[in-house]
């Protein structure tokens, strides 16, 4: 009734505020019906994609083997820590040499709050998050080429974009210019609100003062006893602040996916993948290299490989298989589709991703610069630095994402460069904004999504005409096979996306084993 | 020489990127010279400043006696658990009723970053910190009288305001309305400034779509396989959203002291004050109240009786006293001082602050809302409702901040109930917000400072005119006395207020010791 008889937005508000609208269509914890009796299913990839169908479909009663190519489930859901090993397509590897209890997430690090999916599976499995600080109004924005490439503080970028912006628009709407588009009635609330939100004086300047400062920071704070009095901050000018492009830097935690609160699995992301590993252990055969996808109106043979002694192939049969390979290796594949998935498949690309994790002897972004959790942004090739959220103020060494190029010309230059030179060159421009890099720099590890064997790219990357010809077939049940993964999602490079991909396919593919 | 070649502004800028700026004028943590032999002093009061007096003084080679009114240490720094009791001024007395684990800081409950004393301390004694969410996107902003007063989410109303104004100014920008403030030149950095910032689209417009959506939230999610599309939100028109007031609750996590990254320690506020009372426990007498203040030429001596047996005077003398015992009962006590300090102390009013503690059956705000921590800001008495910032997720009961009012009427409405009124007023106003209230609620408590026994007040409420006039009289040291706590600093209110406060009292005072 209330759908009727409001509009959308009307709708929509009337039923979040009495606790109805889901905020997305994911409605919990998914329930199968009870599977035939005696139907099995082959998984191919232990990633969270897999992991989930594979579960999802055991508790409905099938018969559940898991293929996955290394000798660990996760896929990009991976942390690195201290020992751990793992090689580039060349054969380059890499030993990881961060100190106990220290680690790295190359793939994804952050879980929004709206990933309803995930946010249920952590919740079932008993994981312990903890807030991913995305904005930090204390760390850095830098451009090379702007304040002769020092860099500043966020909270003095961002303050003074607001107050500026709001004195022009207070001083257009009291010449009568936003007559035409504002009341007389709310331009009065206009302008109130612009005096707030900018923190603009009573003749609607923006202008240095304790109030000004109480917003940005002052250059000496207020102290106790008698101590020396506060000094107000100086806001940058506004011809400064707009040519030096960093109003560029200060909006994306505004955006949806990183807003409060954005979570990480505390000791690292590969928390979930571990207990759904945990759970899937017995139904799990690692080490192997799918080589042939064949189906028959009765069944599906999966031909592989032993990973680590070539040769000799084997194979398994199941009723139905969820495929969660990556579309760039399952391009390279013997897999009998028709051909609508067939050309999905291959008309895919991948995104290019680079992160550099550096480990540092001592916390000199907390002690020198208190600059606690957050990202620094750069127009630097590095693009950001990241620094933990987790164990704040621990003494020792520390892990910080020195580098994070995605989707853009940056990350295949790195991805062409050895591990080593990507951390040389993540340490030179790291240090123009950390001067402390060169001495406290302790070891570091790279991962370039292009270069690594199982993946060969981040993720699939969609365009919307892309989307019109291909995704609909990409994501249908091809008779016995169902593909799954944040390729098959409109969530990509997340891992709701995998996962509500893997939910919604198990959905089909189970509505359809039912019936046949 | 940085300093004398260029102006304040850039001074800073230029000194903070080479990290020799400090952000307060506090320098990290004291070390005094060497006392002389057998120099005494006793301390009044075992808050957060009488404390860090007496550790620093101890350190430095004095004999200490710390006297507290109560049976604990921590004063204002206060956490309240299952089973602790306290009495207000009329005797009424709270048993908290919260479950295991559970706690609710009725004084301070948020830690800045830029808190560098605070900060040091926590670091010296090993306190735990985790981050306070301030600002949550996903909580809300509730007018009583606007949206028919239904609960509006925090992130549509700040991507609407930021999408309106954004649009406004740019539409000025176009008519030539800025020629007189910004350059051409200017205009084209503010207009794409205004486009990142404000989500306009090419037309420098603000209207629904799913780029829009990227930051307000969509009305459906993007989902995967063959899940619903998504469909974008519609956003908050001008009007409504000039003319709902809420504006003027999205501004205060830009304030630089609610500025990420804000902590606050694991399990309490009151750690830090357990970690110092530990420390110098040898050195307290507690249930001690005192009497009489007096001093001489050559001593103080300290009046008291044994707070649960009243009747005999007992006494104790030292070379020096540091007193914190807040201002409005310092002003009800035999204080030998000389009149400026003593018009000082009697001139100072205390502001009142109610806060109301609410243990719910469940985490429904989690569960239902996909509210993690932060804040709901509303119109009603209660102010805000501020939900846990740790245990995310964690099964049964949980604690929140039903009603928070600070130095307004509200707080004397709230402080003139008894515990039980408080609480059923937090409930019937919360409800409002979170209709499961009446169903989920299990037990709360209240604190109205104006009627604990101990303080009499929330903090010391200085004026432009009161500073003037006394605030100095009020921080000399006298003789052999000196003041300390957040009330003899610039800092009301805060920890760090009543830190800095204490380090400086104790410098000049053991300045001034070394020299008699």
């Amino acid at each position: 009734m209330i759908g009727k008889a409001a509009g959308g937005a009307a709708m929509y508000q009337a039923m979040t505020s009495l606790g109805h609208a889901a905020e997305s269509e994911y409605s919990g914890p998914i329930k199968l019906s009870p599977a035939k009796k005696g139907a099995s299913v082959v998984v191919l990839g232990a990633g969270l994609a897999g992991m989930v169908a594979a579960l999802e479909l055991r508790s409905a009663g099938y018969s559940v083997k898991l293929l996955e190519f290394q000798n660990r489930a996760g896929g990009r859901c991976w942390t690195l820590r201290g020992g751990d090993e793992f090689s580039e397509l060349d054969g380059t590897r890499q030993t990881v040499g961060f100190a106990k209890g220290n680690y790295f997430n190359p793939g994804p690090w952050r879980v929004p709050h709206h990933h309803l999916a995930m946010m249920d599976y952590y919740k079932r499995f008993g994981i312990k998050l903890e807030a991913f600080n995305q904005v930090n109004h204390n760390a850095f924005v830098h451009n090379s080429k702007a304040f002769g490439g020092k860099p500043q503080r966020f909270r003095h970028v961002q303050a003074d974009f607001r107050g500026h912006t709001s004195e022009l628009l207070a001083k257009a709407a009291n010449q009568g210019a936003l007559n035409d588009a504002v009341t007389r009635e709310d331009t009065e609330k206009l302008l109130a609100g612009l005096r707030a939100w900018g923190v603009l004086n009573k003749d609607n300047r923006y202008v240095a003062s304790e109030r000004v400062s109480d917003y940005r920071g002052f250059d000496v704070e207020p102290g106790g006893g008698l101590m020396p009095l506060a000094t107000p901050s100086e806001p940058i000018g506004l011809h400064e602040l707009l040519q030096s492009d960093l109003w560029s830097q200060i909006n994306s935690g505004n955006m949806y996916e990183f807003q409060t609160t954005l979570f990480q699995p505390a000791g690292g992301m590969d928390a979930l993948a571990k207990a759904l590993e945990r759970e899937l252990k017995c139904h799990m055969r690692y080490n192997t290299k799918v080589t042939k996808i064949a189906q028959s109106e009765r069944s599906v043979t999966v031909h592989f490989t032993d990973a680590n002694k070539p040769g000799a192939q084997q194979s398994v049969s199941a009723d139905w298989c969820v495929c969660t390979i990556p579309a760039s290796l399952l391009s390279q594949m013997d897999i009998q589709v028709g051909d609508a998935m067939r050309s999905a498949i291959e008309s895919l690309p991948y995104g290019s991703s680079i992160k550099v994790g550096l480990e540092f002897k001592r916390r000199f972004w907390e002690d020198d610069e208190r600059i606690y959790g957050g990202i620094s942004y750069t127009d630097l090739p590095i693009q950001m630095i990241s620094y933990p959220s987790n164990d704040y103020m621990k003494a020792g060494p520390a892990v910080l994402l020195g580098a994070y190029s995605f989707e853009n010309t940056d990350s295949y230059r790195f991805a062409s460069l050895t591990p080593n030179e990507r951390i040389r060159l993540a340490l030179a421009y790291g240090g123009r904004i950390h001067p402390q890099y060169s001495e406290e720099f302790s070891n570091g590890v790279s991962v370039a999504w292009h270069r690594i064997p199982w993946t060969q790219g981040c993720h699939g990357v969609w365009s919307e005409s892309l989307r019109k010809e291909h995704y609909n077939n990409l994501a249908q049940v091809d008779n016995r096979i169902v593909l799954a993964g944040e390729h098959v999602s409109h969530i990509p490079a997340w891992q709701e996306g995998s996962v509500l991909s893997a939910l919604d396919a198990v959905k089909r593919l189970h509505a359809k084993a039912i019936n046949v």
